[in-house]
């Protein structure tokens, strides 16, 4: 075996106050697999500056916009420029950069909504399919062992026939007017930063891919309405769709921000002829599986446990007990990535091999359109009589 | 004080081999309020007997069928005829008793649903109008504590604006054919013992009963979907449906007896601008309380618990951390309607008092025609684009 | 089969005020198995008979003492008489009781510690020896279905052999001086009335007994510290022990009322070579099943529910997830009692048969002279008779 | 701000087929403070090198010895050459390497235990005395979040005056004979390798650390009991004790690996005057607080959650609801031992600064030794050496 070479990232993203951008750093840092050789983390100089100091890199390489970045990271030698752009931009610039980028020759790994539109996202789509160039969607919640062993259990028959899906994604930290003075809440709620969804397309989005990717099916169809709860809020902050798979199965999504106190309570529960399963994000280690006829089982994360599928093992640390959470998910995925940037798999864009890649950020265009469109179409509200309650 | 008259009480239904008849008969014997003095317990002669027998009821006053015990207890002097029905028939025939007890002169205490269809329910209201004969209807969830206690979160402002409710019952005890072989599933899936919904109308009406009731408030529109899984039944075993209320409130209602491996796990969730609640019948002497800005709080059954509104506190019976269940819950319904029978209350038919009435039985039949409307409508299924899934 | 007759029982003890008397009027009343015929509830006149007219006994059958109850219950036909003693009083009265009562002919189902000293204990044991009365002790949590299932799981070899038991008992409602206010915690502090212990005599036999039953072992030897928190207390509010038991088995047995906060949180768990199981009283319908090599099992209490014993189906009421409680615990005591006194079974007081009897009682007796006096030495292991045991 | 320099940290121990070298690197890997630049990972030349070129060490910088590392990276340019010497060797080896490394001029990060005897213990904490070298402890419990929290309340009197203490560390790994085969299970149950204790040196000394941590106490007087239950087996691998505190409390320490079936269930349970708490090491994200006379609360970890002290937020990445774990938990230890390698603040070996030191260690020996001698001893209440409290 050769010396492991640490895969070179530049970050576009993720200055001072962001969010999303410490949790990759935290993540693309775990396994040792990468070194961030270069951002360009804001368009504030001041904070660009900072947040490149508190990181360690240098000011050589540290740019004062993406476009500068790609620019002159191109221009250097090889064996020293920056391998992955890591994309962690508010929604809007998510397809730009990334087209830019795969033009210029980088790979990406880009947090998620793939774009803000179904149009972008295609076209992103067809670019990736003329290069070799690798593309990777933060879809972090597939990235957790135990949304593999939940996957697994449905294809291998372990629930039987799939009738019933109800996934929901409650939060709460929306629910009074955060976005006049939070970062966060601002462009989350902005159209022309977030696109036309904000709490879809937000989480409505992880609930969906999370439902599809357990199910190993496609969610058809749906019948959906979005409210906003906030005076002046421009985006859905709220949601609710009935659903129907391909393969026949229904079921509900729920996904709503403005469920006070609510954390970030990710939840799955699926069920079919055999058997049922459970998994929660906030639990993340355990699956609950219900066999028909037998005391119900809990699965457990981490080496060496009991009845966990290849994909599951390979996405643990540590033995069972000692908890892996959210960070380990992300850096899971950027793991994969880094094994297919190196050529150590035949990991490639239009093929799904651990991480999320384009379809994936298709499937969240399509699932936002549709419900949008749903939700703005003529109801087919069915009065109930207020009988009994004069 | 006088000394206490145990109030007699006459069953019709719950021969061997039925459910909820033995289900009555634990929650009226648990407080000592009730001594079950006559019965029609089965048109099976032996069943019937041997029932009595079992059960301890003089075979004088054990009766061949419901009209012959209405007719001979009617018949017997005041101070020995029974004052309550207990009816735990199958559900075509709850109306039909309740009316000809009532107009017997006897007051009903009656499994839900009140009956199987709106029309003869809203007479069955009309007679009830017209005498002084009590009525009583066993949702049974809405006697435990902690659903009082969550109703009085709501009603105190605990929680805010209410914006958004989440009530499932999901089972799974219907997932195969049972109905060939167990007696409940036989006629639970008899659209002519039933009626026009099964698991509709036979859960999801509590789980409809328990979301207005949490949130006093109503339920005046929904969109859902019923769902028939297993070849040949008759009836819904499984739906959901996207709800209003007439005070702003949104969110789903779901309920299935096709999840696998789900015994009864009955759970609502309610958020408003300050706060959430939720409560899960499974472990029901907990309620969680999610108040913005603060630690989760959890509010525990029993005597001395801190927290509790007097509602709450009225329905335990011994200190926290002795569990009371389902039977204690339908206990505290007998127990109040107890009270009502001997006068040392208020209750009327006409309003709720400890005890769900007539008006619960109405809002249940409007939800059961709302359900099956919505579901034969033409539906606004949007599609979602098939986009990323080639 | 004949018509099943109410068995007739007379309780002494549990006037207003006391708090285990209703609870074992809820219990028996639960099944339908019993008629409370008369009672001695209080020394109180007014008490007495204010609890004996909320409870529907007639006046010429509540008696102003205990000794009178038994005297003019003996004079009454047989058919009118009551069969069994219920008593409820403060535990330094339970053996003179009991003596009393099975001399004069009465079956007695006594609230537990059998009685405040070894010795008499063994008296009382002596004397049912000598009769065909039935002796039964309200070890409540030896009711509760899955208790049964935890020890099936030991009795079958489901743990293989047995090497670790760990059992608490929890509660914090002695953290401060409630003895000046409150009745209950005023005699469970007095050693006039409670015995030699407070907590250990209360709580920790409780926990003992658990023990005992769960692995079906003695417990011989322990080392243990007792403790008093508040000041003018004058017995143990806490304390723990390292335990050995016969089989070879060793751990740990906690009891306190000074864990604040604390409700009621009886725990045992059990390790052996090739699995381990886990019980809490506050969720009594599961036991958690930890094989070695396999994804833990969480057995379930309910009819229908897979994979448990008799024993505990037989203790089960109603379906799986209509939660069964502590009410229904003792419920499972009386009722095994009153077949016993129907002569329905075999049971004798010399047999344990579904109901603990006198060797549980001795057993509670030794534990508690065993605590004292290792708390009292410096010996290291002190052992506890063997009493009870053969 | 200067930009930030990596830590440049060399590993000793953590071939492949080791557990805790890997979670030393994903734990300094984590937040990107350290750069992996040398290594002795295994005497074994084959694992050392294919180690090394997995991590991406140089062979230049892999070397075939830990003296060999000493000896040439001290000859290196001080920009170049290691700082921090990480040591996660079997115990045996941990003082020989850390006075060597410290003597040769390198900060210590060290998993523990410290040594494998007081004595050795002693000496090296003289020698740190007499350097300004830093010496960091892998007590990885005592980085999470809701540890610090936990202190806090007890601390800031949120429990009142602490009456009880119950420390519970039950695994299952051991429950078999695991050494002939499990390179892990082999050299813990080496006295050689691993020291004079086996589940209390590797486990119990956790929970021991863990209870004075959250105390903020010291445990002065233990009386307990070791077992072995694996023939064969040298050391310990069960044990418990009562045990008492310096400033009056009582309680109860299990540690154990032969919970057949346990994971790493490591609770604290502590109970006041005022209130109780309760951590689970499993979800460790919580913390459950208990306050007399109301319900009962659960603090979380996380950005911006409610209720959390600053030395709990610090420890947190990623808002509530985006579970962190057992890696992240020691990444918090690295991080501040990074901090204080560059002087960031003034936390030195000979205070307790975020960071575990020889203090820690100290406190395991004494509590390894006293569980030794009350295990091995007639007496009953062995004496904890108060070294290292003051």
């Amino acid at each position: 075996m050769a010396r492991m070479q640490k895969v070179r990232l530049g970050m576009i993203g993720g200055g001072e106050g962001a969010f999303i951008g410490a949790v990759h750093r935290n993540a693309f840092g775990l396994d040792g697999q990468y070194d961030l050789v270069c951002g360009a983390f804001s368009r504030d100089p001041g904070n660009n500056e900072s947040t490149a100091d508190s990181l360690g890199v240098e000011r050589s390489r540290t740019y004062a916009s993406w476009e500068d970045m790609l620019d002159k990271e191109s221009a250097l030698p090889e064996q020293q420029r920056m391998q992955v752009v890591s994309i962690v931009t508010p929604n809007h610039l998510h397809v730009p950069i990334s087209v830019a980028a795969i033009k210029a020759g980088f790979h990406v790994f880009c947090e998620k909504p793939a774009g803000v539109g179904l149009g972008e996202v295609k076209d992103l789509q067809d670019l990736l399919h003329s290069t070799d160039r690798l593309y990777g969607l933060a879809h972090t919640y597939l990235g957790y062992p135990m949304v593999w062993q939940a996957r697994h259990m449905v294809q291998s028959g372990m629930l039987g026939n799939i009738r019933k899906v109800f996934v929901e994604y409650p939060q709460g930290w929306l629910s009074a007017n955060e976005e006049t003075h939070n970062k966060q809440a601002k462009w989350r709620t902005d159209p022309s930063l977030a696109g036309g969804s904000g709490c879809m397309g937000d989480i409505g989005t992880h609930a969906f891919g999370l439902a599809e990717f357990v199910l190993d099916d496609a969610i058809t169809a749906l019948c959906g309405q979005l409210y906003t709860h906030i005076d002046d809020r421009q985006l859905d902050d709220d949601g609710a769709a009935l659903i129907k798979t391909k393969k026949g199965a229904t079921g509900v999504l729920i996904a709503s921000q403005v469920c006070a106190g609510e954390e970030n309570a990710l939840k799955i529960k699926v069920y079919g002829d055999k058997g049922g399963l459970e998994w929660h994000q906030m639990e993340p280690n355990s699956v609950v599986y219900r066999p028909i006829g037998q005391p119900y089982q809990v699965f457990r994360a981490g080496l060496g446990q009991p009845g966990l599928c290849d994909e599951a093992v390979n996405r643990c640390r540590i033995p069972g007990g000692h908890p892996e959470g959210y960070l380990e998910a992300m850096a899971n995925l950027y793991n994969d990535f880094a094994k297919a940037v190196r050529g150590d798999s035949n990991h490639t864009s239009s093929k799904a091999n651990g991480v999320p890649g384009i379809k994936s950020g298709l499937r969240g265009m399509a699932f936002i359109d549709a419900m949008l469109a749903s939700s703005d179409s003529d109801t087919k509200w069915e009065t109930v009589s207020p009988v009994g309650t004069e």
